[in-house]
């Protein structure tokens, strides 16, 4: 079979960091700004992410949850408070400390030493203690609950190794905070925000994930549960793609969020609080990505039919365009997946090959060619970015639909793709997950031997906390694992714990991890 | 007649800037956050906030702009080289000069000494050198151009003196950046981003706004041309709502953007920017408040219908419900205003007559309230907030049509009660307008005489420069005035200069301002 020439210059196979960099830059989603650790988020990466934002959005509206917007800034005191509380407090943040530049007298510019704050403030890591003191100011009886609350915002937590979407020092996200009368109420709106991610990852993301409980060494500190969504990656590592926390009345104390119950007596609320965030991006790109670039599920893509007319700068081009405008504002006219298509009829100038090879790395999920003879045949040239080869011959593997079933069939297409990308990454993803290994001989075995890129290994254990769980986590460290989570739906144990010896009471997920 | 018991414990008439603050506490849009000069905005505030997002951001993407997103820090350098550039730099902002946090020793946190930045950086109070140094990477040839770039983002400006909404340190914008290869298309873009504008303001927040060219010393500093467009506030003050600046060359030169032009030479590009912000919300308050709070237009209102059963706590409130729930779904159903409907059945608890005033502050644009009677006789009780009162009685202005009447008209009265507010902002604004001043006593008499609320006056000038320029600015602030722009659309000049008392080249608007 013939060599397909691939449309980037490295493979995941060669080196699976230097690929999905390339996928970064290639696909023209993001690139560094010359700000340390802070990327610029070009409009193919942003136009992902605003179709994940409302998408998302609209899920956790329709929850009942209302947006609000809090400040950028938060007084040192709110952190002196939850730094009393919480042992595992993250220091490294952003601290503005003046308010003015003046010049330096050499042509430079410096901060006023006359313009220096009383107090400090820090640039958001996490609206937790400020929403809270607005919980306080707002609850007061149980007739104000549940409050429902949710920000999309900017964040910032100063980081001293970067990765574009998956971890910088600036990011965006969404984080909702929410207070309730009984602990009942605050764990199940817990597992209700958890299903929302759950099914907003694989519905609209086409990322299969496993939803489950985080165990105790990685609870978000200051949490009684916290529970995640855990994608894997094509490198068989695990990505985190969002977390729903249950808090207890641990930040309700903190911030004294109180109401009158309905007896008459003032009790804490119950919160939590659950958040994911552009880091969804760099799971969409390592489990989507292929040697060709990103490919983009249709329910994010910001475009999901591009339509590129061979034009050759002459008299004949005006008719290809209204032969392409037709097939545009037929396609336009029609829906996938619940909304009228997004579809771009890109006529910028530049080579139509070069062009096509542009929408094939950023992943558009069809890609449509027409030229001269298209026309006159009345067809036109449809590229699946999820199956762009033809292994016989070792090229593109153009369909040549008639313009009218082209705009016809549109809708059940995207479909298709959406179905067959999230297929193919559920199919991946358990064929790499083991589940006969027993003893830590055996973990360490697989995850030092032949394979490039080992998965996930499903074991037993007894649940061990305090030290015990400490010698654990201690253990999985020297083979570079974590424990992701508890899956929600695995079934009961049945062995010895692969820790302890001793019986299990349920079993895990262990893994590398991003 | 009898007197009407409003909503508000103060009018308009009695105090107009605490009337302001009243209708943003009471009305729930934002309160202080405890961090100097930010706000939190609450959620029917952001509520209204992402209705105006969306319509604006779908009036921006009609033009082909594509969004991004630039980091929220900025080096220090970036502002060296603008205030090299720029002489009206401002220089209030806030600066980052540590990326840690430690504990003091005595229970406290502060900034770590160890960990002060090599350069302190700036939170963006704009993003015009960052995003110039974006499209001096992006930008090669004139294929490239034009560049149509966009950024929704919070920024940062230290007041001195905030008010909701209208100037606060911390607010929310979008900031278009775009690059041309011609004057002519730069200006022409700055043009169609003045009338985006316009429309939006006009059609979607339903405020009547004046598009001109501000005068040389109101220019955006480093622009060739600003123009803006500026609104009348109840208080007959002017509101800026928005602006759109040519730049010419200069922030291309500053930043090195330059593409290779069709006949192989580099030239700089000719860009533009134009921006609004949450201070919109601010003249919507003030354009559509009354007495009893705000009136939202429909086209911006988060719920334009809401639907309050008199629910009674007993066996009956089901059946109640179910005749509410088929009201809610029959309106959801309608479209108004080109889209569907958005309607709340509130269930929450608490006291009817509580809820209804509550939205009547908020000013939802239809309330209707549905007790045991009503659903006997088939009926509900409808109120239009815009046009709350009976004059006769002094009691609210209920309607009572039948259930299936006030489901099916809903759409053509949503689409009135727009018309409705813009049609008598408009009214108002043209009413106090005044054109037969033409010398500077004249104008002073204007604005010392008996009215409340002085207007705008029209008047000839000669469009004196420099030096004139600055005389003609002294003499207007002495009046507490301002030029706010040259009208587009206004008829010749025919008179002298009210300033100079040479010939006239134009007609502006001079006024008190926000």
């Amino acid at each position: 079979m013939p060599e397909i020439r691939h449309a980037l210059s490295i493979k995941r196979a060669d080196d699976f960091a230097q690929w999905y960099q390339a996928v970064v830059s290639e696909a023209q989603l993001a690139e560094e700004s010359g700000v340390r650790g802070c990327m610029v988020i070009k409009p193919w990466g942003y136009g992902i992410w605003e179709r994940i934002q409302r998408l998302l959005d609209d899920r956790i509206k329709a929850k009942g949850h209302e947006n609000c917007y809090f400040p950028l800034l938060i007084p040192l005191a709110n952190f002196e408070r939850e730094a009393e509380h919480v042992e595992g407090f993250a220091k490294e943040m952003a601290v503005v400390t003046h308010h003015r530049l003046i010049a330096d007298g050499k042509g430079g510019l410096i901060p006023d030493p006359e313009a220096k704050l009383e107090e400090p403030l820090v640039i958001r890591p996490t609206s937790e203690t400020i929403i809270g003191d607005a919980m306080a100011r707002w609850i007061q009886s149980w007739r104000d609950l549940p409050l429902l609350t949710n920000q999309w915002a900017n964040v910032m937590r100063w980081e001293m190794r970067t990765r574009m979407f998956l971890r910088t020092s600036e990011f965006l996200w969404q984080e909702g905070h929410t207070a309730h009368e009984t602990a009942e109420q605050a764990k199940a709106h817990t597992m209700t925000m958890l299903e929302v991610y759950r099914t907003c990852a694989e519905e609209d993301l086409a990322l299969p994930v496993i939803a489950g409980e985080k165990p105790e060494n990685e609870r978000f500190p200051g949490a009684v549960e916290t529970w995640s969504i855990e994608a894997m990656m094509q490198d068989g590592k695990a990505l985190q793609a969002g977390t729903s926390h249950y808090l207890g009345t641990n930040f309700a104390k903190a911030s004294g969020i109180q109401f009158q119950d309905r007896e008459g007596s003032q009790q804490f609320c119950h919160t939590t609080s659950w958040g994911v965030s552009t880091r969804m991006i760099g799971g969409v790109i390592m489990t989507h990505g292929d040697d060709d670039g990103l490919r983009v599920p249709p329910r994010i893509a910001p475009w999901q039919v591009v339509i590129l007319p061979m034009l050759r700068d002459k008299p004949e081009d005006a008719e290809l365009l209204d032969y392409c405008e037709g097939l545009r504002a037929t396609i336009a006219g029609r829906h996938a997946l619940g909304e009228p298509v997004r579809v771009l009829l890109d006529t910028k100038p530049g080579k139509a090959a070069a062009k096509r090879w542009d929408w094939v790395r950023k992943g558009a999920p069809v890609i449509i060619e027409v030229g001269a003879r298209d026309m006159e045949n009345g067809v036109v040239s449809l590229l699946r970015r999820d199956a762009l080869w033809d292994v016989e011959t070792g090229k593109p593997a153009f369909q040549s639909p008639t313009r009218e079933v082209a705009g016809q069939t549109i809708g059940g297409l995207l479909g298709d793709i959406q179905h067959a990308l999230f297929t193919e990454a559920t199919e991946r993803r358990d064929a790499n997950i083991v589940r006969d290994i027993s003893d830590m001989d055996g973990l360490r075995a697989f995850y030092s031997g032949d394979a490039q890129f080992p998965g996930w290994v499903e074991v037993q254990w007894s649940k061990p906390t305090g030290a015990a769980l400490d010698k654990v986590v201690e253990q999985l460290k020297e083979l570079k694992l974590t424990i992701r989570n508890v899956p929600m739906d695995g079934p009961a144990a049945d062995g010895p714990c692969i820790f302890t010896g001793d019986p299990a009471v349920e079993r895990i997920y262990v893994a590398k991890a991003y």
